[in-house]
């Protein structure tokens, strides 16, 4: 049985608030009220004060919400808007004067609200403060997304043999996801990206129509989802054997995957970590074709804090699980990409990913 | 081959901000984005002049959005970040000078730059400008969708002979995606609900582990996704023979549904249509248990406008295509959802679900 962390993820957040000077947090964020208290649908409001933890949510999550919540927080079923329910909430608890809310998860229209039916309170826009705490995983949360990995290479394991010319990308994607599920992913964290010759060359193609033909790069990027944790793995074969352009673009992605995985250290800077494989490829002669950032953390949402990318002058902290995933893209001819997912501790990287990083010439 | 529907577009956008007085509009609403450029990637800023559109969008998308886009938009690939090329183009766009943002697609930090870096221009919150558009769908736009029903509808009839005892919820789902898939679903619209026995009472469960028992009901909803337009179908099946009490809530629903779908008419209000499966079921004893709302309109997005809501006093246009799902769910006993897709026109409403509303019992 795991513990229950919410009342510790709770008191840090108290901690910051009191550091922020307010006496409470509005919290519009799904995956930040998921963090605090488990809940897992798709429409809550939570208020934090010093004392109380209150969510609003609806009569469609009713039956839900109690058997996720527990005692972490005192529910509230709205019947109507939840905006309406949260002035009274408000209004009853004591001391609730100065109050945060998340500028980057609200809305104009509901900032609206605040100034007009919530012209009692004093609002003040906040950035992170439930962020910063869950870029750090806890032991519990590492389990997850170790299984999270393990699903989905379990699912790559199985789709690898079935690859071949004639299949078009979504079926591709078909046959992968069926076996994420049978892995018992309970979700996509995105839309599985199965992208084949030239397309592989755009870094955020979905599946589409297209036939993989024999010499195609066939670039897959996905994940699994277990206890709300997302994994998120990108490997590139290719369909029959590789010419030595295709090999050279392969050799020097894997190197560059290889340096930065290597690289990271608790305390580095997002920029230093990305500029690990950027310079590598850069002197390999393919700067210009790395045209996106090196990683991003991956926890509740499959892009989170810390972001490892060339204007991120933070430190790099210890507990964080971050993707590392150089590619190379070329218009016209394809792309490889080779993303692993890292845990990084005081101890070094530990990557989370086993499944071959080798390029793989599928017959 | 498909007329190219953008400048109509465009043309009734540019009709809709000359009503509200506004020499242009900053798009941040993706779906919006696509509806109006065809674009399909997930980072882009729209600017509609009278004259101009100009979409801002990233390097990882500057291959892809030349082939979607055509002639539709200027494009502007921004290499940091996308606001900071804002600036300069709303400079160079003459007359630009009362803008108008999507208050309901904006967020507060967002809405900040506006104030701060664009403070020389005098910025408008609006609602729904392009959503009352994509309201009404064109011939092209019903096809899709008919295509994205016909998909999700094949995949059911694949999936429900897999039904029995043994299986989780989160295996169905599996069967079932993996059936959508090879039907030629681009994506999930969402993510697919299979709730078993007393989940069944959950409106919002995804699928989970509990496994499948004989006596279960078994509800699934979900859809397709093809040229960006969404389906959404529910179906509650009963796994071996229905007791009285399941037949009964069915078979309340199953006519709720019915009259709801045959009741449609242009003119009529969200409100009207809702209270007429709402008044049927509390007619039948259950009034309580209806507790979403009846439908909601389906295209680029498998929840926009119209509603059909307790509240929604807006009369429903010719051309809207809505899902009509009423449902009674019992917690801890379970539940039964039956989801059409309806098309509104004046000519009255024509379903475009074939699949079986009969309580169907799997052994």
């Amino acid at each position: 049985m795991e513990s229950d962390t919410r009342p510790a993820r709770l008191a840090a957040l108290r901690d910051a608030l009191a550091r922020a000077d307010l006496d409470a947090l509005l919290i519009t964020s799904l995956p930040n009220v998921r963090y605090l208290t488990g809940f897992s649908g798709s429409n809550a409001l939570l208020v934090v004060t010093a004392k109380d933890c209150v969510l609003l949510t609806d009569f469609r999550y009713a039956t839900q919400v109690q058997e996720e919540l527990g005692t972490s927080a005192t529910v509230r079923i709205e019947s109507t808007n939840l905006w309406t329910g949260l002035w009274g909430q408000l209004a009853s608890l004591s001391g609730a004067e100065r109050i945060g809310f998340e500028s980057m998860h609200l809305m104009h229209r509901d900032f609206a609200r605040l100034l007009e039916q919530g012209a009692r309170w004093s609002w003040r826009p906040t950035t992170d403060l439930v962020e910063t705490l869950r870029a750090v995983k806890d032991a519990g949360e590492l389990a997850h997304i170790e299984r999270a990995v393990a699903m989905a290479e379990t699912a790559l394991r199985h789709t690898v043999p079935m690859l071949r010319a004639g299949l078009t990308e979504i079926a591709v994607a078909g046959i992968l996801e069926r076996h994420l599920r049978d892995a018992g992913s309970e979700e996509f964290p995105f839309p599985s990206i199965v992208a084949s010759g030239p397309r592989s060359a755009l870094p955020h193609a979905r599946a589409g129509d297209r036939t993989l033909e024999m010499g195609d790069f066939v670039l897959i990027d996905f994940g699994a989802v277990t206890a709300g944790y997302c994994s998120d793995i990108t490997r590139t074969f290719v369909l029959g054997r590789a010419t030595d352009e295709q090999r050279e673009v392969h050799d020097i992605v894997h190197e560059a995957n290889l340096l930065a995985s290597g690289a990271l250290r608790v305390g580095m800077t997002g920029m230093a970590a990305d500029a690990v494989a950027r310079d590598y490829i850069h002197a390999r002669g393919f700067g210009e074709a790395f045209g996106h950032s090196l990683g991003h953390g991956i926890g509740l949402e499959v892009h989170e804090s810390p972001r490892l990318a060339r204007i991120v002058e933070s430190p790099l902290a210890a507990g964080t699980v971050v993707t590392i995933e150089p590619g190379i893209y070329r218009a016209g001819w394809g792309g490889v990409r080779i993303e692993d997912d890292v845990f990084l501790s005081d101890a070094g990287p530990r990557v989370l990913t086993g499944f071959s990083r080798a390029l793989l010439e599928l017959s």
